[in-house]
């Protein structure tokens, strides 16, 4: 390699719908991106990879090092095993094929939502903070723990699926099996479920109208956009949904008394709409809430490039010293 | 020092009524013991925690390290900050009491179910396993997390209070203000309630013998009891009670993906009778079950003494090398 290869460091974000390739720089900055549609086809997903690295490489260079976080469980030999988002990728060796195509490249792959909690912790809202925790509301809700400053996997790498905590064995069934998992309630699909029953029973008109004039089209944006320009029946229901969420992260500070939790995913667009009675429900709901002063609650600060700059990040091996 | 005096480590568990104290050997191993009454009043906690010390010593031997674990939430500063077991000792400076006392030792001070974790891990049933949970069933739960081989504590050394996860907003009032904690479920008072459900309906003959005729006074150890004898009403209260244990359980895997999960507590007398129920229940509520091969939930090895163990290997210093 030339001191030049020595430099190329990716890191990929495949989600359901996008994949994001960035090239990064040695702070963790990103010197430049491509996003192109995630293929339908498995082994495309490859192929789409591989694009992505060649389109950011200079003439002759070669990555040093590559990341791939994917919305899914990958074990400890870079194996996809279970994907409700993705379940067409489900048995793909992603590290092996990674190490076929570069193979003189340090390779990470693993979790969209661990990769989105180093760079936070690397260079975002949960900078220098060892006690850390991501959750990304999207979709569903994925999570990332930084623990003693590191990434923290568990042992087969499938630690941090925080949406699928049961918060209400009576509740609504979840495509994971389950009754009343977190990510029922408090991700995007929850607020559209929200916002959907207060259209039906009418209280939502500004809402409706942004939906298209059906209630049953009405979906988590459309209650964020609504609540965002101050809709008070919108708002009052950004406020039930921010107790969801909030009760889900007082069952994790109490597991886990992080210092900082990072959220992050589509949903934190409302912002202090959704911020401000999270924190309020949260300091409610949590265990010896007083005697925690100093856990804050923040907005991611890498916004949607944070799984791809973190799988950047963990493939150059900067997993913390602690 | 004299080298006699390096030898003497102590390991003290309070309990909400019983307070013991060990000395160890190098290997772990309980040299002697002492078992005490908890005091009713603040200052004689430390009182009993001196006598204990002096008991377990030889002549002119003082303590090379002293570890005591409470049930309760205790800071860094080794401060007890919140104990609905033991309320009347929030606010008090053990660490710096135990440094008071005996200027020369080790010290460490924490949650009591933290400390049997550790003993578990280093000398118990999850031994030399670096993913592994304790949780401790009792009055309440109690839990303490392994991660990367070493105690996780926190921020603020809050972490592992298990039992107020909610899983039920709904669900019946905790001490805690909460509805619906794992612990109004999981614990001893849950399988009370549960009993005394089952008996008031009729169902559990056997077991309102064993409480002295009245399902009014049907408690936890009732049906331990009668389901440990075979009464196969009382074995089905166990599965039931098993179920909601498992949840919790299952959420736990969930977010922190352990290899072991060690059961600790009076409840795990019960044997069989809960464990094989618990397990299949668990593997029924974890999501990706079959990707999660080798977990296993385990009965605690050190019994009543874990607490007491493991405060005393924490003080020596035996927090593993990770």
């Amino acid at each position: 390699m030339t001191a030049n290869e020595e430099t190329l460091r990716i890191g990929v974000d495949i989600g359901g719908t996008k994949a994001l390739g960035v090239r990064l720089g040695h702070q963790g900055e990103v010197l430049g991106e491509l996003q192109l549609p995630t293929p339908d086809r498995t082994g495309e997903v490859v192929d789409v990879i591989r694009h992505l690295v060649e389109s950011l490489a200079g003439p002759a260079e070669s990555p040093s090092s590559i990341g791939v976080g994917v919305p899914a469980l990958v074990d400890g030999a870079g194996v996809l095993r279970f994907s409700p988002h993705l379940p067409r990728l489900v048995g793909l060796g992603l590290e092996s094929e990674l190490r076929r195509i570069w193979p003189g490249a340090a390779v990470w792959s693993g979790n969209d939502a661990t990769a989105a909690g180093w760079a936070e912790h690397a260079i975002g809202a949960g900078r220098g903070v060892d006690e850390m925790l991501m959750v990304t509301l999207g979709t569903g809700i994925g999570g990332g723990i930084v623990a003693g400053g590191r990434i923290r996997e568990g042992a087969r790498r499938f630690a941090g699926e925080f949406g699928h905590m049961v918060i209400d064995p009576h509740g609504p069934l979840c495509p994971c099996g389950n009754r009343g998992c977190w990510e029922r309630y408090a991700s995007g699909s929850g607020l559209g479920q929200l916002g959907r029953e207060a259209a039906m029973a009418g209280r939502l008109p500004r809402v409706v109208e942004l939906a298209g004039g059906d209630p049953e089209d009405v979906r988590g944006e459309h209650v964020t956009r609504a609540a965002g320009e101050g809709d008070p029946p919108a708002v009052e229901v950004m406020a039930s949904f921010a107790w969801w969420l909030a009760l889900g992260l007082a069952n994790l500070a109490t597991i886990l008394d992080p210092d900082v939790v990072v959220l992050g995913g589509g949903l934190i667009d409302a912002g202090e709409v959704l911020m401000g009675p999270a924190r309020r429900a949260f300091a409610e709901l949590v265990e010896a809430s007083e005697a925690r002063a100093g856990l804050a609650i923040l907005p991611a600060a890498l916004g949607s490039r944070a799984g791809a700059v973190g799988a950047g990040l963990l493939a150059a091996g900067e997993r913390g010293a602690g």
